[in-house]
């Protein structure tokens, strides 16, 4: 029996971090395969892949990763905790005993945290500070535990909701290494960067500097396919803010507190998308919350849609060994596994990844889900 | 006391026919003063006008129009009873005494054609043919009049709703000269083009045939203003049908019978705007009303948004005879004259036409409707 540590990832692009990490989690598990669950074409932050989810999964695959799974886009594209309940169970539902994430403090006490949890978080609800941070401030009163770095907030989410879900995973949390998650530029020495210092870098077509982060298979998908950005998606978000009335932009997941007003105004006005979200922004709004507003908007969202809970499995692309997993598990799913896309299997099951995958395909031309098949490496 | 006469145009763009139609129209009636209401920057075909309507304006007021109104969007884009009724009501409301027009044969017995409406049109809905074919061929069985000519059939449109508003206006209807409206191509000789031809030959750059049939004020303009098209709507159209549920589609003005899946299957597949109309067309369907269709999905319309029935003057621009005039008439303008825009005015009365210039806005980066007063020549 093969074992699997599952390795939650969005690869944007796939760098020397990832592959140091990957080593790390099988090595300190032992396991035999590796499973991505990655995310597709729209990330956590509400941004665009800057890679469409096939050239990100060839990339992840040339990288060393055996097995790549989809992330499904309404777990993908949501808030720490409802990101991390998506990734634990897709992670459990492909039978993977480990799960394996990067964090800035990895010995982090989630287990304390997770018995300090808010009785009544509805009052946390301010008019000048966000959410997350009142929620921080409280959890620090009552453990002492400091939880505000984006890769802890999301390993606390894994290990909660692993924790709900009776503990069906060991949580592998490592140390990051070599950059924050947060620097805009890549070290001039190392060969580790940020997935954000190197997407600036990708930007300011600064070669040099890329050469030494990422393996050769990035660099080639790098030369080879255009990085795509919010610039891109920016005319489609302002023609539906400015289009759609107030009204029925409400309807749009997340769409709270009359902020459908403030984006239509922004967007009338503004000329780029930089423009646009500095005119949106508040101290209430993270630049996070709005990003993924806007993809709701994109993708016309509602909370039915995004508020989904039956699962499936997209295969995405595998190696031998990965091919060998998934054998061992395939009889046991519990959900569907989903290898080929017909006009059935949108309008049922991946509706959400299909209008994702569609605002891509209308960037770069290339088909995401129909006609596409697994990537297969070896 | 001046005496006005209305024409309903869309001047796209402002050619010599129509030059020789204005000098007809006050020759024939002998009117002081001539009121444009021209259709904004969406026009009666479902297409985006050539030229923004300011653009526009300035053509035809250079061309010898006195005064120019904009006949609103919830009337300009329909079908041409509802067309023709949204004209003659802003002719009315204008205090016009004559309304002019081009046709085919101005001699028709309109009178005739109103006194024998079908009894029960509902029944023309047939399968595989448009229900305006089925409509004139029963006019033809009880009249012996065919009415098949497109300035004809709004012709009869305008006396129609002439008809039902108690004859407000005296119709005016002009032997419509040199050139047919579908006309593809400049004729080689001739001072005469259809606006299609003309449009066709902009687009093939063909500057030496349009000196000849257009005025010089239009010449400046096409050197001076790009040409708009499908083409540039196009990623927007097919962003929506793409993105939008087909529940949602449906709720869209005019969106019956469940072409809504046609829609959505062929932005799917298009790469192109001709491509979806190509892969939409059916016998029932004309490629008007695919393409008032496809307006109606950009502007996000409902029945609510085009069944208005409250009027306003929404005024482009003048000369001094035209202003002139309107000062004789505002007193009594039973309707809001819109000389401004603000926000109040955009939630309150011109949300259509807003909705429209916006549009025209993203593509040529031209403000509509904020910050734009009328155009005053001389």
């Amino acid at each position: 029996m093969l074992q699997a540590v599952g390795i939650i990832s969005e690869y944007n692009p796939f760098h020397n971090g990832h592959s140091y990490m990957l080593n790390q989690a099988k090595e300190v598990t032992g396991a035999d395969v590796s499973v991505a669950l990655m995310s597709g074409n729209w990330l956590q932050r509400g941004e665009p892949a800057a890679y469409d989810k096939w050239q990100r999964t060839k990339a992840a695959l040339l990288g060393g990763v055996d097995l790549v799974i989809e992330l499904p886009l309404f777990s993908a594209v949501q808030p720490s905790h409802l990101f991390a309940k998506g990734a634990v169970d897709l992670a459990a539902q492909m039978k993977c005993r480990w799960l394996a994430f990067g964090a800035e403090h990895p010995q982090m006490d989630y287990q304390q945290l997770i018995d300090h949890q808010p009785e009544n978080p509805e009052s946390f609800k301010k008019f000048d500070r966000p959410y997350a941070s009142i929620f921080q401030d409280y959890l620090y009163d009552q453990t002492g535990i400091r939880l505000n770095q984006p890769n802890d907030i999301l390993g606390f989410g894994y290990a909660k909701a692993n924790f709900d879900a009776g503990k069906p995973l060991q949580l592998v949390p490592l140390q990051r290494v070599g950059s924050q998650h947060d620097d805009v530029q890549i070290d001039h020495q190392g060969a580790i960067a940020s997935a954000s210092a190197i997407r600036q870098a990708i930007h300011d077509d600064d070669s040099g500097d890329l050469e030494r982060v990422v393996p050769e298979s990035t660099l080639a998908m790098i030369h080879h396919d255009r990085m795509m950005t919010w610039d891109d998606f920016w005319p489609f978000l302002r023609f539906e803010l400015v289009e759609n009335p107030v009204e029925k932009l409400h309807q749009i997941y997340q769409m709270t507190e009359g902020i459908e007003y403030r984006l239509k105004r922004a967007a009338i006005k503004a000329e780029s998308f930089a423009e646009f979200l500095h005119l949106v922004k508040t101290k209430r709004y993270t630049y996070t919350r709005i990003q993924r507003l806007c993809t709701y908007v994109l993708l016309h969202a509602v909370s039915n849609d995004m508020l989904q809970t039956d699962g499936y499995v997209r295969l995405l692309g595998f190696n031998s060994k990965g091919q060998h997993y998934l054998n061992q598990i395939k009889g046991d799913l519990a959900v569907p596994l989903i290898t080929k896309v017909n006009d059935d299997v949108v309008a049922d099951t991946i509706q959400m990844d299909f209008r994702g995958g569609m605002l891509t395909q209308m960037i770069n031309g290339q088909s995401q889900d129909f006609y596409r098949h697994p990537i297969i490496i070896e």
